[in-house]
């Protein structure tokens, strides 16, 4: 009989495991069990598709269930795998159906964080999680009348729906807890995200608390906060995920410091027939080296291959992340990568920094767009840690050299020489990443 | 008695030396003699100067004599050094100045490879290496009538070229020698700046050798070549560059296998006390493990900063380049990496390659704008090796990227699985580097 592979999600992570594990032993029985309507889609250009710069929600399907149909798989839509039975190898379903397995695939990935307010499920407030969130979004922006939304938390997908909300003509107000949007990112750097909001007429509420969510008058909802309330037509809570590890908590997995299921560079759970891949479980971080759980799209790809190859047999590790991430705020590129300074101090790093700032377009625009760039070393080895960069161009660019620089060690004297490709166009002779590094390299002791 | 360093050639690897030894060690006596009316100057940007997106040749200008003078250099415009004595430790200059030296610096940069066909002394050719003769061009397109230009080569140089007489209004032929222009990157990619130039109205004329220039009856001048004869007001001769190693050679210090001046990792040349920077004296490359000569101004600022240390007394060491490279031509980002299949073999690997196409833009503009991207590594390690990239956007970020997997020795399977900052409107969750990356990686043997 053949093997059996049961794979609980059909996100980006189980599917990518699905088309990988099939690719490369066409024996196998594979099943994909997803609870919604849409499988393999990419949730990350969502923002896009509501601000309409994607018209058509199909495009953000990468493969439609009858094409994993005709490659053989089986796949299960609108099943819920309630529990499964890890002695007798079974996953049972919410409608009644048992599905045995040789091998499990959890691929759950995460749940958006509700604040516990009254109100919270009330028609016009929503979440951005799965494709039917944002359907819902963009369809009920087309219907509201007074074109006000609000938006709850400044992360990066808070941030992304900024300038969805504005290329939908809607009047946008973004609550948020802290001071500065994505913390992440070093204040100064944060300046330039605060500037493009207020250039875009986008209210920024700092250090404010939300309580309770109501009838509005003038809108149909009504926000109350510490800092006064606000009335809006919709309300969207951007305040962050979490790992959806139910199934794997009630089998008995081992989740991970985290909260997010514990895998090896296999992407084996502590159960050998169970594996993990995406948003639920964690990611080896070669800068920390720690496990950590950073859900984002591309890692959960990444790591479905690998849990594919493995279970077609194929030894295959995954060798981690460094931490790079990217969002894009209207005309600004905001990147990072490697490890903040607190995260490094945790990692048991002692981080020095600098930040320094130059031309974004050296010639056609000398000094009239700024790039802003930080980097992160340890005073002691002398390590690369981390970086970031925000400005109009080039933060991309330079925060994907440096990650390849964190992929392999190296420190701040090597970056500072590091042969980049220089064109007046793109960069001065000394490139930014350049000048920061040597910056860098005078803070640690005993070097030149 | 202060050390006496003495440098010939302020282009951009002397004054970098003068800078950085003299940052390091105030106790220096340095002199830096410079034949020309200019030091410490860009001249990357100069096509951008002729095309007038930078108005004043002043800007080019990174430190003037009277900045030098100011940090304690003596600077000594407008003499040459004809001979050194390196017994006697001497340097004799043209103006019958003799300058004693303790350290020798050559920065003697390089020179433009002339044609050797008659008129080519003729007024209104040019060749473009040094400030002045990018001051003379500018001014002398202002005075020409019949508004044409022909560029005799088509490397790096002449089709920036192109791009700056288009913006000055003068109409353009580009007569090269080989079938594409800038044969570096691969025909395929290459086709895409064969496109740009007709696009932008600029002739090509492929495989056809010059043979003489002469007084022309339309305009001034007329280009005899083997597909016929065409007239113009300039002609611009760029086919490349010579070491400048008349004086080395007269020293009897060791040449390269390159022609350029041999150095150790410390800029040391064959003799102790003298040393030599830029683009008169060879790189190591890391991938080939060659010395190399790739005369470009951000290695001469980089070996004049190790030469300037390593002079003050803080021994220093030049890490070497990986070959990146780019220019940008109109719409177009044009940059490479490392090695190309022909020196992957020279340097004893053996080279596989791909080459694959993607969107440049792939939210806003999917499907219009392509990037293509060619990956090299070698069968036997499965190391990349070298990397080519075209496209409207994002071509020299994923060449510096790949730069800095080169740099560390990275395996297309690392490369396959290297962690890069993910969101939408720059790439796709695998980026094209990753794809690539997979595509070689399948063709390495045993490996999955």
């Amino acid at each position: 009989m053949n093997r059996r592979v049961v794979i609980i999600g059909g996100g980006a992570g189980g599917p990518s495991t699905a088309a990988e594990a099939g690719r490369r032993d066409p024996t196998l029985a594979i099943t994909m069990i997803e609870q919604g309507e849409y499988v393999s889609y990419a949730a990350c250009p969502m923002p896009y598709y509501i601000g309409d710069v994607i018209k058509d929600a199909k495009s953000l399907i990468a493969r439609t269930p009858e094409k994993f149909r005709e490659g053989g798989v089986d796949v299960r839509m609108g099943a819920q795998a309630e529990r499964v039975d890890l002695s007798a190898k079974v996953v049972y379903l919410n409608d009644g159906g048992a599905v045995p397995f040789d091998v499990l695939v959890l691929a759950t990935g995460t749940r958006p964080i509700l604040p516990g307010i009254p109100g919270e499920d009330m028609e016009g407030v929503f979440v951005l999680k799965q494709l039917p969130d944002a359907v819902g979004i963009k369809k009920f922006l087309q219907e509201i009348k007074c074109r006000k939304a609000i938006i709850v938390g400044a992360g990066f997908i808070g941030m992304e729906m900024c300038e969805a909300f504005h290329d939908a003509g809607v009047n946008t107000t973004v609550v948020n807890r802290g001071r500065m949007p994505v913390p992440r990112w070093d204040p100064e750097l944060g300046q330039l995200i605060v500037e493009s909001l207020k250039d875009h007429n986008i209210e920024l509420l700092a250090d404010t608390s939300i309580q309770a969510i109501e009838k509005g008058e003038t809108c149909n909802l009504r926000l109350v906060t510490s800092q006064g309330n606000m009335e809006a037509d919709l309300i969207l809570l951007a305040i962050g995920v979490r790992p959806s590890v139910g199934l794997a908590g009630d089998m008995g997995l081992v989740l991970g410091r985290t909260g997010a299921v514990s895998v090896d560079l296999s992407q084996r759970t502590s159960n050998p027939a169970v594996y993990a891949v995406g948003d639920c479980c964690e990611a080896y971080h070669r800068v920390s080296r720690k496990w950590t759980h950073i859900p984002l799209g591309d890692i959960a790809n990444k790591q479905g291959r690998i849990a594919g190859r493995n279970i077609a047999g194929i030894p295959s590790i995954f060798p981690g992340i460094v931490g790079a991430q990217a969002f894009k705020l209207f005309d600004l590129e905001i990147a990072a990568t490697g490890l903040d300074e607190r995260e490094s101090a945790e990692a048991g790093y002692h981080p020095v920094s600098t930040l320094i700032w130059g031309d974004a377009v050296p010639i056609a625009a000398p000094g009239a767009t700024r790039l802003g760039l930080k980097l992160i070393a340890d005073k002691a080895t002398g390590l690369l840690l981390g970086a970031q960069a925000v400005g109009p161009q080039g933060a991309v660019s330079r925060i994907n050299t440096l990650s390849a620089a964190l992929w392999s060690g190296m420190t701040v004297e090597e970056v500072a020489f590091l042969d980049l490709a220089y064109s007046p166009t793109f960069s001065r002779a000394w490139d930014m990443i350049h000048i920061a590094a040597q910056d860098l390299a005078k803070q640690m002791l005993g070097k030149p």
